[in-house]
């Protein structure tokens, strides 16, 4: 009763770790025994699901559910198509869906905006801490790591089921969204001490590259700058870290409020 | 000019990866153009420098002051013994030392204590966060990864030079301080909000393994537990997130004081 996976199912689902084969498949993989379940338990869509008898001793009724778009296979198998060192029992193809900008609109909680983040475990983590603190959009240079790298996907810990990631100009959009009147944060050296800054319930809070932080051509649609204040020699902050301690700040002030 | 490696340098520094080589030739590595530069402006004890023509170029007075102990080498060298994807003109052997508990003594800051933290990932980034925040000393459980990991020292962005990593039995640790009556701060999912809380000047911070949290018997010793409100969906925030976030709270009551 066991799934043997053809060469060419295994050839297919290696080659979706690069964003071509991504885009031109229109698949992404999901991984861990956790995560295939929150997929099933969502109802979101999937286009297909690998797990072992293992899983399915945990998950008897999502097994049920959606038998027809599941394959039993081995450990060896799944093995053969996992980006994992240590494959954890169930795989998911996703459907690859980038929603379009025109789609965005500002709801009452803050956005991220992410300038060319280029470390798949930084956006990853930062899509987590959006999740964490209830923020449901990020809008992403057009140069930021792809949300739908198997590594981006693995260290949301689920949040790509949740957070919206629009790409697109970021330029264009800050102007856009400027001339609508949202404020716009930004993560800077010189900013603002976070911890006595005025922040509003809403607007967008840009952060920029590892290593070379926002760039020049948006940092004038900041009109909020703010600083983490430093009491020791390190040069900086990790990107994801300095969202989560600013992300929290805004979240501080609706729960004492 | 150029130095050549043997290839018993060559292997006796690729082993360097593994902790049980580091101990037995009490040497671990440090890669980076400003890494190297920062070593040799610290004056800190190193055992030898490894440069590309193109450091010297960057950094003519340092190498001037130090050239007994620095080579010179040509990129395919630096290739051969760097562990980074790309190495970067400049890596340094330092000696390894494991400071001894016994010489611990409480400062008037933090001390964060972490229990099993095993991605090298996270912990140099706690480093780079207690040394953002002016926090002096760690205190990692015996089974935390090696400070003196390549992935860890890299992850530091130079950190591992100024924060004092200890490794002990933690439980040991914290009963001893506690009955000195120190304050042990714990990030619990069912602690207080931190936002509310109060937040003494020194004291341990303890934060918990990647998946599991902290051990059921480390939490006995928590009197002040704390907790980061989530308003969405994510079940956890990374741990150098958190433990980011919670030690901006420390710094916000100095700050603000």
């Amino acid at each position: 009763m066991l799934y043997m996976l053809s060469n060419a199912q295994i050839k297919l689902i290696r080659s979706l770790e690069q964003k071509k084969y991504r885009i031109q498949h229109g698949l992404y993989v999901a991984e861990g025994e956790k995560i295939v379940a929150e997929i099933l338990n969502a109802k979101v869509a999937f286009a297909k699901v690998y797990v072992t008898k293992n899983w399915i001793e945990k998950n008897d009724d999502l097994f049920h559910q959606n038998e027809q778009l599941i394959s039993v296979v081995n450990n060896g198998e799944l093995n053969k198509i996992s980006f994992l060192h240590t494959p954890n029992e169930a795989l998911a193809l996703m459907p690859v869906h980038y929603p379009s900008i025109n789609n965005f609109s500002m709801d009452d909680n803050l956005v991220l905006a992410l300038d060319t983040i280029q470390d798949p475990g930084n956006m990853g983590t930062i899509m987590r801490i959006a999740d964490w603190f209830g923020i449901n959009t990020i809008v992403c240079s057009d140069n930021c790591v792809d949300v739908f790298n198997p590594k981006v996907i693995q260290a949301t810990m689920g949040a790509f089921l949740r957070v919206k990631v629009y790409y697109t100009n970021l330029e264009d959009f800050l102007k856009n969204q400027k001339n609508k009147g949202i404020s716009i944060y930004g993560a800077l050296l010189n900013g603002e001490v976070i911890y006595d800054a005025e922040l509003s319930n809403n607007g967008i809070l840009l952060m920029g590259n590892e290593s070379k932080g926002i760039h020049e051509n948006l940092i004038e649609f900041i009109d909020k700058p703010l600083f983490i204040p430093k009491l020791g020699g390190s040069e900086s902050l990790n990107v994801s870290v300095a969202t989560g301690i600013i992300c929290s700040e805004f979240s501080r002030r609706k729960f004492l409020k």
